[in-house]
């Protein structure tokens, strides 16, 4: 694979022509840009780069509206239902994180439901720009199927990403994960690298775990984390997101000719004005501070919290330029 | 093992003389026999009758304090802090979760941080209270050091419990879940019944992934569901209820000579107020069903929701009587 380092900035002021061509506004174009760019600088190519022109082609397939806004249907107080009318998925899902976070100023606990919305690429980007105002940020997306409820073999359930954040030392811990124990899109490079899973991530054709990714791609039986506990995790999240928004579940997503019209769940809660707020760095520095004194199998292995090699990366790619195949951005710079 | 039938009336009766001599008031010691009773009549043992005489012990110890209440510490609206004053724990959480009903109430989401409490039992019970007054719920707890980190090998996470339920069809849909795949007691009935575990539960001395219960509670190293996710999950759940409530976490949990004092978090949605509320019961029916529709490898096998056999153990035990080990009843009739 070949491959260029592409900076930031040349990499957003692309993105930006792109979106600005395909009728998005000034504004718009900027936010969307943004997000796009700093995923793939954080090292989240494929919600990143690599995600931008199927973007751009269901802009095109009308699958997302580029002129729609999102309106609010109902407000219980710190909660509020929200209908996302198709609109950029990115888009919303900020200025959801952003209402949530209003709401939680005044009521320190904010909720936003939000209906017919779009992919939000990656999730723990609404974490990391809650928590980096000193908020903790709970949110969820459902998705179509794409992963067998527990006993099952036919995909039936969503991998619906989860993403947990809190503020730590000017930056965030963000936790941001999949119910599935790994992504196809994971298990397809494996595959291409002739490679193994390190662990099992789902069951072959014969109902075995395997390690093989082949197999699973061949049965499509991916495994939910902790297997039933997985499953049931992924249900419930499907049922909140879509009880809360009035939106769709997986299994109408699932009837569709593509992924869109999803249903998110974005939660803040203001730190400033709990009544601990003064030692709440502390607190946090210290339960991270006892977690990397565990022994470790081999002196070397080190224990990270979730979201820790963000920062090496962003830094790196800062620096570098963000790696991209090169027939990929070659693509890009033509759309 | 010689088990005994003991019918729902009389355990909870036996429950609340012996709560009443020591000392809890009439209605303390009536909801709190009742919260060990149901535990029990829906087969959830471990933490119901035969949790029961250790509740004795930690209040003899002094690590509950029966004469203690929880204290509103700070509100911000939709959110609240409260002292537990290591009351008993069922009793906290139980008024916890009624509290978080009021809030949610008036606000359309209601959050309760308690700081220093006690082991609530089993946290599907606040779950199962709250669905089935109509609201759906979201709650956890830390715990003392029981699992390592991801990569680690010394405990240094909880297996934190989280609790998801939503209202179904007059009962609930109810997931509680631990963090760690397999309790210590699930591994330590199943070395005494001299059987593997069905799917990895831990690493061995060795470092190597394991089903054997006996090589696993050698090493301590109980594995976190879906590997380094839920140790990341496991972390956030710590850090979440350490924050919010402003108690202890679980290093310093780990600290003590008895786990006392932890931190929980209890969220309630108002369903009644959606806009879409009128049509929330064919929702659910709607994901169920879609869900139990799911091809499984042999006919027989069936895809259940979480909490799905609640329903039949409660009637199997209202009709013939709660199973007991009758050593364990006999030892507590002399309480």
């Amino acid at each position: 694979m070949d491959t260029e380092r592409v900076f930031f900035e040349q990499m957003r002021s692309e993105f930006k022509r792109i979106l600005l061509k395909h009728s998005l506004t000034e504004d718009q174009a900027g936010r969307c840009a943004e997000i796009f760019a700093v995923n793939s600088l954080e090292g989240i190519y494929s919600h990143g780069v690599y995600r931008f022109p199927r973007f751009i082609r269901h802009i095109l397939k009308g699958y997302i509206d580029v002129h729609a806004k999102p309106e609010l249907i109902n407000s219980l107080g710190s909660l509020e239902q929200w209908e996302g009318n198709l609109a950029p998925g990115p888009l919303n899902a900020e200025f959801s994180t952003n209402r949530a976070m209003d709401i939680a100023e005044q009521y320190g606990l904010g909720g936003i439901a939000l209906a017919n919305t779009n992919h939000w690429m990656r999730g723990g980007t609404y974490g990391w720009q809650a928590a980096r105002k000193g908020f903790a940020f709970v949110g969820w997306t459902n998705t179509e199927a794409n992963m067998p409820a527990w006993g099952a073999k036919g995909s039936r359930l969503g991998n619906n990403p989860l993403v947990i954040a809190v503020p730590f030392e000017n930056e965030a811990i963000v936790l941001d994960f999949a119910m599935s124990q790994y992504s196809y899109g994971k298990m397809e490079n494996k595959k291409l690298e002739g490679e193994q899973l390190p662990y099992p991530g789902g069951f072959n054709r014969k109902g075995e775990l395997s390690t093989d990714p082949s197999e699973i791609l061949e049965s499509g039986r991916a495994l939910p984390i902790g297997y039933w506990k997985g499953s049931g995790l992924s249900l419930l999240l499907d049922i909140l997101a879509t009880l809360l928004s009035g939106g769709l579940s997986t299994h109408q997503l699932s009837k569709r000719e593509a992924e869109y019209g999803v249903s998110q769940v974005f939660i803040a809660m203001d730190l400033k004005k709990l009544s601990n707020y003064p030692s709440i760095e502390s607190t946090i520095s210290d339960i991270i501070e006892d977690m990397k004194k565990s022994d470790t199998d081999k002196p070397e292995t080190k224990v990270f919290y979730p979201g820790e090699n963000v920062v090496a990366t962003r830094n790196e790619n800062l620096k570098n330029g963000i790696p991209v195949n090169k027939e990929v951005w070659d693509a890009i710079k033509k759309l």
